[in-house]
């Protein structure tokens, strides 16, 4: 099977018409249509495919077991996201499966494609949510009482997906299967075009999280309520959003974003009476984020006394700064010749799996550097370029 | 039938579990069953009851024609909007038409209870929909092109809910019908409590009107776009929130609110590509209104030429000041024994008739002057005094 037929085979699951771009979320009907289709691809090959307790998919080629070689990526999108962020990776993971089998090769070690669960958040609000449940990141307790923007928890979208979640949370032995993981993805910055190469490694990953500012005031009339007798949580959310700007500005390295703000009720000619803000803000270092976070979160507490507003924050994730096994990527990089590596501010399930196995990630080629957008973009010859190279280092590895 | 026993019948219709209160908006479920509740109240009157060509419902005491004294009010909610914003005027005037048969009394001219259609605008951005199409204030080709937040046409809303709209628009017959119109409605402040007056008249509602500020720039990934590569559209439309608040800090009585905003694609770990803010802004004058707003989009729109973004404004609604036909007024306090006359920052239908034909509106006490939110709140004694004074007030006007 070519990359233009598993490719085509994707183009029409989850389309979003009023965003643009795609819509996949965790669970979802066209995260779910996606996962069909990788079962289904995987049955073809007679890979073995069972999901595991955290809902992510393996597709085993050879029995699972100790020293495994795994790659593999998501089929979950941001909300209108664009076509290669996840679903290259997987689809790069059973094409390099096909073309080592091609070759006669005859791998010494089981070699795994895997699909991780809601690597996004973008439905329940947790990135990296099935790796993270895999390795023991996150609480299950937690995980399965979070809920989407309509109030449904996971253990409610688990069961509907027909996925037991009695026993999601970490697991132990089948992280201790993986020998080595690596993720390949489409770039999300420049820096390959700069350096004029359709592939690199990852060198590192930016510490990042997210946090909630929920900003609670007075609902009200609009037309009514004069000026000074307004505690309008608009305000100081709009401040927070600036402050955002201001202290990532003063840090190297650093961004603070606001991409996601809902008030509440909501109304054109209603004062909200609470606005949530959601807070993505990353740096080099913990301390960095950290700092950064802290100023924002002092504007925010400063802006809404000035309202007669309270803010309360909570962090709905949090990640440290991943430096990729040095030792794996310089024996990959060798394996392909040389390709140069480069640092992140994405953060990816291979940097949750990073901590407790030798993880990797290949980077492809992304000519604008957009991502999260329908504009994200890798051209063919790049993307086969990304193919040949996982082969060869899963060849590598595998033997 | 009792004031409880109509105000019960209505407490469980389209209750908002998210956000509170209640969430009913034209043509939805919600604002569907509480019109099948009216047009039940108007059979078991034996009123005659139909849909104008616009979807506002009339129930008639006579038939219909010249001279005609015309309530009501509308029974659709802000998002999460309190109980008596609008059902409050419409239960009223059903009790009045109890009570005058009650007494006996034999009306020299018709008397008409009706409901207008999307008065809040909560579904399609327009307020006082319903009157507007009927007075021609609204354009009908663009009325029936509006949309819902999920895309749905108001002309798709009315065929959906059985309504034809291939006549939508002014119509001055009907219009013409109206010898007077009085529409009861609770303080949207505290005035009556100030003056401590159960129930008073209108004197004015504020210029207003709805703005729609779409902020564009680059949609991108949150963690791997460096701070100085952004086209962030959240930076210009947190400014344009705090403009807002700045530009109706200096005009006499103006008011501006930001109580709506939609980024696009909304995702946390994205950059925005666009940003969609409403604006809501009244004062005493048009001047002034347009003074206020032209403050705010200049502020906006240098914010988002220092982002490298673009601002396209929408004008959604516009409605210059209203002053009630003095007459009218003047004829009603003294009816009614002399009752104070307050000036309002809210819009209602009363407002848009108002230019057409003899309007007036009643106001009924709330002790917190909160609205628009499930705190808004009438007392029942004080609901009754309403009742009484409109059952006063149409039996002066229709003797």
């Amino acid at each position: 099977m070519s990359f233009d037929s598993l490719w085509a085979d994707l183009a029409g699951i989850g389309r979003d018409g009023r965003r643009g771009g795609f819509s996949r979320h965790g669970f979802d009907d066209a995260e779910l249509t996606m996962r069909e289709w990788f079962v289904e691809q995987a049955g073809r090959r007679g890979l073995g495919v069972h999901a595991d307790r955290n809902g992510n998919l393996w597709a085993w080629w050879g029995s699972p077991g100790p020293g495994a070689v795994v790659t593999g990526s998501h089929l979950d999108s941001v909300p209108g996201g664009g076509a290669f962020d996840g679903p290259l990776g997987v689809v790069s993971g059973l094409l390099a499966v096909d073309e080592l089998r091609a070759r006669g090769f005859r791998p010494a070690r089981p070699i795994a494609v895997v699909v991780f669960a809601e690597e996004e958040g973008g439905r329940f609000g947790v990135p990296c949510l099935g790796s993270r449940l895999l390795t023991g990141a996150v609480d299950p307790a937690t995980a399965l009482a979070l809920r989407d923007p309509d109030g449904v928890s996971l253990a409610d979208a688990l069961r509907r997906a027909g996925l037991a979640h009695g026993d999601v949370g970490a697991d132990p032995s089948a992280v201790a299967h993986v020998g080595a993981f690596v993720e390949l993805h489409v770039e999300q910055g420049r820096g390959l075009v700069d350096l004029g190469a359709p592939v690199g490694l990852a060198s590192s990953i930016l510490a990042h999280g997210r946090w909630r500012l929920t900003f609670s005031g007075e609902g009200n009339h609009a037309g009514s309520t004069g000026i000074a007798d307004r505690s309008d949580p608009m305000l100081p959310a709009s401040q927070a959003v600036l402050a955002a700007r201001r202290a990532a500005s003063t840090v190297d390295g650093a961004r603070a974003t606001v991409g996601r703000i809902v008030p509440n009720p909501g109304g054109t000619n209603v004062i909200a009476s609470t606005v949530d803000v959601w807070l993505d803000a990353r740096a080099p270092s913990t301390s960095d984020t950290r700092a950064v976070v802290d100023e924002i979160v002092r504007a925010g507490r400063q802006a809404a006394a000035d309202e007669g507003c309270e803010l309360v924050v909570r962090e709905e994730s949090y990640t440290g700064t991943v430096v990729f096994d040095s030792v794996l990527r310089d024996e990959l990089a060798a394996a392909l010749g040389g390709v140069p590596a480069l640092p992140t501010g994405a953060g990816h399930d291979a940097g949750i799996l990073a901590g407790q196995v030798p993880a990797a990630m290949l980077f492809v080629r992304n000519p604008t550097g957009v991502s999260h957008a329908p504009a994200e973009h890798a051209e063919r010859d790049d993307c086969l370029a990304g193919v040949a190279a996982l082969t060869t280092v899963l060849e590598h590895l595998a033997s």
